[in-house]
């Protein structure tokens, strides 16, 4: 028996756990967004965020998680393992680059077509994702932020590339009228809303408890611990202030607010669930929810249309649980926010950019008609529930 | 390397591991209960379990823990841990705790209104439970009686506290005839109960399984493996014998039922999966199946409106399961039936008084208008499937 | 403490974790198929799914893991566990037994009663599947065949007891014009369908993982770590794969054909995902992919009606993935071949013939008129969504 390879195998078997977690976040953002959309944009949604799974992790597998990690050449060549194995490692890391894309699905949904999209995907996740995250995570110049699971490099550079993706989309037509008034359009599947949100949640685990990497000694373990109860905490912190607030606000409980409060929550604890105590999280979670319901209104004031309110919750969440470490913790203000600023001017930019070169080059956009019949029929040949007759919308 | 450490390490792990299962119930129960219910009334159900489950993590985490488990004061302080980590103990406790809700809320569904039933949480978690649950888990005066994972604890409780929120609330308008008839309201979303009733059976794996509290020597690790067997065959014995008794009763085999039954059998094998055998299971589960089908209609003749059969599944068999432990194992039926009865009635007379006190204070029950078109418009703004046209209910 | 027993503490945790994730396929089954076929087949499908998860692991404990494994008797005994516990041995195979069955669920699904495809179940899990089984991996005479996860003995001895099964059945009424023309029926939940979709996928790592059955050395963590990274890579290679051909074929990316192409992928991998290096899964994947659009087409040529298009992603998948074995490693074609002949050869046969006394004795499909109106009224006493008003179909 080889007892001296047991952290090893612990903290391989541990990665590898976390991994399949984060990996239920792609059906689940799959879910909270189809739920989110019209029924008759149900399938473009759909297949996009499958679609995306599979590109992000074949680039990543080809040469992001190289790019990322001080590798040279394809497939992990070069990249070292730090006490597990290589494969969980990479696995781990694998399952992350899809979230920086699939935050922004919904964002651009109900009026993006699937393959311009799958082109961005690529690009993010084969050169801005990798780019961004080696600064900060694989040694670069902003090694000294502290970014536990990706506050700024997952959840910021996805806002930020998702409000450039708006900006360069526009509005849903009808979405805004002549004197600026929202037309407000419902979620189509309350149930797939709240199953999406439920296993963003549970993915979360995974997703901040995983970014300790180690769970083999006493003390990382208690880390682990400490990580997956701070996440909970401040997503349901979140939850409930979100709760309070559309409850004073209109008497009644929107839970599709409530999860992105969650959501919000969870965002803004990614950065630095692993340096505070128990109560810590209640705040930064409350604050959390409260900043998405906030949030939403003003992106809509200036007629920028998130149709899942992605940028409220991914955007000016990881923003704020980036800036929360430093203070709840002790870290330096200042080198969060360089890190945060540094992180929005490479990607905002570039995203733009990229964008609309995208859109001059291939179109980004679904034409008037089909934008009007919805983009399932167009984009997919199906409809999501083509049995069911319903009202106009 | 810390080798000394690695047992604690693995069970820390293996109670997160556990604790995320049950976190699956979470949905698991979201997805079960909004299927059964009304169109009308989907959201407000889902919203109830997404909330019970932030509220009730949130006041055990304040102090339902330290009650339950011997703490003094606030947020874990003074509980102890028996060779794992203390973070990764609440977690598992806390994943509970929501399911003493869980398991009521479809019970009073489609006539509940939210804000009183949150009230009710908040008793629930951060007093009654964490009450019964010290007297049997805690190391109080009822340690004797053997549930490893709750028929008591968790089913019993929520089961009583049920009942007694029904009869505080009474029917559903139109559900009893004057001549007692029941009118069938059947399921809305049979996919949505099926996809619910299977995350509930695999979430149970944790709930019973992590219940061992350890895995990390060769006996623990049997039991745990022995654990998860055994619940799953209870669970599959309940799902045979439901089917047997409605299909030679209707030669229909009902899904809801047969779910049901299996839930009814997950329950009955909950307080002892640890001390009996292999074939005893398939006994007890059974009988827990059958127990859910013959019960639902008494409820029904007694005129106790229950939307999901909870009480069948939850109350019948968490004292069919107490049982269980002392006639298919070496445990005093004395103790047992000890156990079962104090718990009851501390808990139904407590809770029937809350309930009363709430629904004086703040009210508890929807008007007759907000039931007839639903509550989910006046309880949350929104409507679950807002595009299907509807057909009359 | 007793160290000397961490590794059969790490492989039994190991294995229950695998054997979880396995079960979430059951949901991911259910799931995938009912929102494939018509909303008035959609509570058969369910309940299809439900009972056989329930029946064929019930069978499995009673006797056909013991048949399998050169046990003796009933109920686990006289079979022997390599350094884990035969209880987490036994849940594990116990958690591949119910899939051989699914995978021919939605394939008959549309006119098969439940009863006689129960009967089957019972045939499929204590008999047929224990003997493939028990030649290749239980130490029979086909075990020099390399099949790491089951291409062969799941996924073709599905696919092949299907076929006979569906040629027994025959089609669907209207599914075939007088002049053969291919009358399309649209799927009717397009989320169901993608939810199951993945639930499937990230089931196959536990599938695929946990066939390596130990994870406590460093070799074994490594290993199980590349299973799981290649495991993935086939199924986005199938995916992407499938993708490209029906855009290039139609400008549509058809969901249903993308996630069949994924299950293409992984089933291809299946075989083999231990013993090739990181790009031969992209390769052996996209063929997969490939395989599943080009043979849909075959069998409706052939008036071989597959609702789901399970024979093109288990049986021909599951015949290219355990040929791949030999072309992408170092393993005997020949020897490959005879696996996937001789299994073929056994069950193909056996299947048809049982298929044929079912029906004489019991009857095997539904009547005209109840498939005209759906089964699930005549079949389970319930409809899938009674609220929701249909389009005719």
């Amino acid at each position: 028996m080889d007892t001296l390879n047991i952290p090893y195998v612990v903290d391989t078997f541990f990665l590898l756990f976390a991994s399949v977690l984060i990996i239920l976040m792609v059906p689940g953002f799959a879910m909270l967004e189809a739920g989110l959309v019209r029924t008759k944009n149900v399938v473009a949604v759909l297949t996009g965020n499958v679609m995306l799974y599979a590109i992000t992790s074949f680039i990543f597998l080809l040469w992001g998680f190289n790019v990322m990690f001080g590798g040279n050449g394809f497939f992990l060549s070069g990249v070292v393992a730090d006490g597990y194995s290589l494969y969980a490692y990479f696995f781990f890391q694998m399952a992350f680059v899809s979230k920086t894309v699939s935050i922004m699905s919904g964002g651009v949904s109900e009026r993006i077509r699937i393959v311009p999209f799958m082109i961005f995907a690529v690009l993010m996740s084969g050169f801005i994702y990798p780019i961004v995250g080696n600064t900060i995570w694989g040694g670069g110049f902003l090694k000294e932020v502290h970014d536990l699971a990706g506050s700024t490099v997952i959840h910021s550079v996805g806002g930020w590339a998702l409000l450039a993706g708006i900006l360069v989309l526009g509005a849903r037509r009808g979405r805004y009228g002549k004197e600026g008034q929202v037309r407000a359009i419902p979620a189509s599947n309350i149930p797939l809303v709240t199953l999406g949100g439920m296993l963003l949640w549970i993915g979360w685990f995974g997703f901040n408890g995983g970014s300790a990497f180690h769970i083999a000694t006493k003390d990382a373990a208690d880390l682990v611990g400490l990580i997956i109860v701070n996440t909970n905490t401040a997503g349901l912190a979140g939850a409930i202030s979100a709760a309070f607030i559309v409850y004073f606000q209109y008497k009644k409980l929107d839970i599709t607010m409530i999860l992105n409060g969650a959501l919000g929550g969870l965002v803004a604890i990614t950065a630095g669930a692993d340096v505070v105590g128990l109560w810590e999280p209640i705040i930064i979670g409350a604050i959390g929810g409260a900043l998405v319901i906030f949030a939403i209104p003003v992106f809509d004031k200036l007629q920028i249309d998130d149709p899942v309110g992605a940028l409220s919750v991914h955007l000016v969440n990881g923003i704020w649980g980036t800036l929360a470490v430093a203070l709840f913790a002790d870290f330096s203000l200042l080198t969060q926010l360089k890190g945060i600023i540094l992180t929005g001017l490479f990607t905002f930019p570039l995203s733009y950019v990229l964008f609309v070169i995208i859109k001059k080059v291939v179109g980004l956009r679904s034409d008037e008609e089909h934008e009007y019949v919805g983009l399932d029929l167009e984009e997919c040949g199906l409809e999501g529930y083509p049995e069911f007759v319903k009202s106009k919308v």
